[in-house]
């Protein structure tokens, strides 16, 4: 893996490659400089990291339009948010939908409170992953407090009818958690106008942010318990976390240099624009989805041609395990893509395809229509010689 | 803060700094070469990103002679370990022991359990810190399941006697926590001759590692039960967390980058040997404390001369706020050092000094003794000019 040159990369659905070079620049200078803990000291490398954290919080809350910064808690990952929103809202008695086509970071969670007796209300998807509206209009009941839902599948690319069903939970006296891992800085989003009461997100994949980031916006009508305790540099006399935002949900140190990357990742993509690099992967979506299509034997699943949906498609040939494809085209093309379950078995039911797995391709914000026909070539000589 | 050549760091017991090159640079290249999802996906970037991975949980159970690298969870920083450990651990019924010297990372999990009726118990410290073995032996009861303490407190500098407290700990058949926070990478450890069951520790400090990385070790005898759940790239189908380690305490996307320069951390300080920066931190303690000492009306907390302790020397001087003294020290003599609660109000309580907090320098792998001296130089003049 020196050769990057040759290399096609095309699982930013996992995780974003390759990092603008801004964004490992200022990984490596705030560590160089300024790696100082934020909020725990009185000397100015302690405030230029505190600095970094509330610049970071500036540029999400702007990126995002939610009103207030510091309703937004920084995570290790989209995972530590989304079990931070699930088990600090969730009480018992409480009643819990969710989709059926979610990733393991929500139903593995939501598993774990049904465990505890939480009951817990799947809302089915068509095979494309289409969201059921009626279905989730007539699943919801007195003692529902929390809807959760993906913006956008990680297998299927569909994208799911945030504002729809904002309108339908808040009809109900619910709160909606979003789970931004395949859309944040690839779809646009306003918190506001969605109708999102949390949104958790990862700083390593659509922001182009380094791993070890990721948020949490947490609306402040909400008075989520904190998953975990521990010093926040403020009312350290307290033997309670501190009930101020975002210390409430940032127990212990911070990953300074990692939102350091962060922020320059998202300057990257306001840069930009977030309406342009949807544009730009649903372009290269299509021709994919074109490309695969005209292939014998190949099987698409997703949105149809012409349908909105993020840059993931993903596929399979009946007759070729989806490892080996993948396998194949790492080895011989030198081409990065993801086969398996993905994390969510339960969206492969939808799609019918529980039993194979599927090979996952992901664009991302520096792919180009060269990528793209690559792929396709490689996967039709494949097929031939197969 | 630029000219850092002028710029004399002594805030190492809350991230350590300068980071070696080694450690920037392999956080970068990580970041430009590999960041890849480890774990996820089938090509050759994302078994590079595994290997990283293993490689560094491999260099972690050599440094704390761990039998089994899969025994280490790599956490987002100590307090997520120091969670996941005590929240996992303690069920309905069991009682608690720690120490009254605590960070709040253990105080504020464990006055969260409190409110839920667990039963925790304060052992002692005297004012230097000094841990209280025989209220341990009369503390211990039927239902005693676990005993938390720091291995070296934040704020006095004292060493805990860890392998006394372990042996009292498993004659009541009970299990030993021990926070890290302040001794990895600085005091030579040995989890299997100490008897340490679980153990907490940040990348960032001792480690010279960055933020945003940490690990708990988890005894194999331990069926601790995972704080969150979610993707782990295993056994996509079931519905909760894999059983196998170190899956189990690791969901969703880790920060790969950071462990590779973790990594080189250890490689770092290994190299070294952690008896000598022990030997080294010490040394330049004792120099601190007998020239702290020597200047009228300054008050030192922690071991008295001669005494073992961590490279922690926390001062007052009665006439002046240690906020402003930390203050002037930054401003005038660009001397980092910190002031306040040091997030450990019990500890002061313990010292005495809950009322006013303390002033705290922490020495690191490169201090010099021309930074004491200047430290110390500072502080004289200070005083003479107030």
């Amino acid at each position: 893996m020196t050769e990057h040159a040759a290399y096609i990369y095309l699982d930013h659905a996992a995780t974003s490659w390759p990092k603008p070079d801004s964004v490992i620049d200022a990984v490596a200078e705030t560590m160089r400089l300024y790696s100082a803990n934020p909020g725990r000291g009185s000397h100015a490398m302690a405030v230029q990291a505190s600095r970094i954290l509330f610049n970071g919080r500036k540029q999400l809350a702007k990126l995002l339009n939610i009103a207030n910064p510091n309703d937004i808690a920084f995570t290790h990952n989209t995972t530590m948010g989304l079990n931070m929103a699930i088990k600090g809202f969730v009480k018992p008695g409480d009643h819990v939908i969710t989709s059926s086509i979610e990733h393991n970071s929500v139903r593995r969670p939501l598993y774990n409170l049904e465990q505890k007796g939480i009951e817990v209300t799947y809302i089915d998807a068509d095979e494309r992953g289409n969201y059921n509206l009626d279905q989730l209009k007539a699943s919801m009941k007195s003692n529902t407090t929390l809807v959760v839902v993906n913006h956008s599948s990680n297998l299927l690319g569909t994208i799911m009818p945030i504002k729809e069903i904002s309108e339908i939970v808040h009809q109900h006296d619910a709160k909606l958690l979003v789970d931004g891992a395949q859309s944040v800085g690839i779809i646009p989003i306003d918190v506001q106008q969605l109708g999102i009461d949390m949104l958790a997100f990862p700083g390593h994949k659509g922001l182009l942010g380094p791993q070890g980031t990721g948020a949490l916006y947490i609306s402040p009508e909400i008075d989520l318990q904190p998953l975990m305790q521990g010093g926040t540099g403020s009312q350290s006399e307290a033997p309670h976390q501190p009930l101020v935002r975002p210390d409430r949900y940032e127990a212990g140190t911070q990953n300074t240099a990692g939102i350091a990357g962060l922020t320059a990742g998202v300057a990257y993509i306001q840069k930009q624009g977030v309406d342009q690099i949807y544009r730009h992967e649903w372009e290269l979506s299509q021709r994919l989805l074109e490309g695969l299509m005209g292939i014998d034997g190949v099987q698409c699943l997703g949105p149809a041609l012409g349908e909105p949906r993020t840059g993931i498609v993903s596929f399979y040939v009946p007759h070729i395990d989806p490892s080996e494809m993948a396998f194949i085209l790492d080895q011989h093309y030198h081409i990065a893509v993801r086969s398996g379950f993905h994390c969510t078995p339960t969206a492969h039911a939808a799609a019918g395809t529980n039993e194979r797995g599927a090979v996952r391709a992901s664009v991302g914000v520096q792919t180009t229509v060269k990528d793209i026909d690559a792929l396709v070539f490689a996967v039709k000589e494949i097929i031939e010689q197969y």
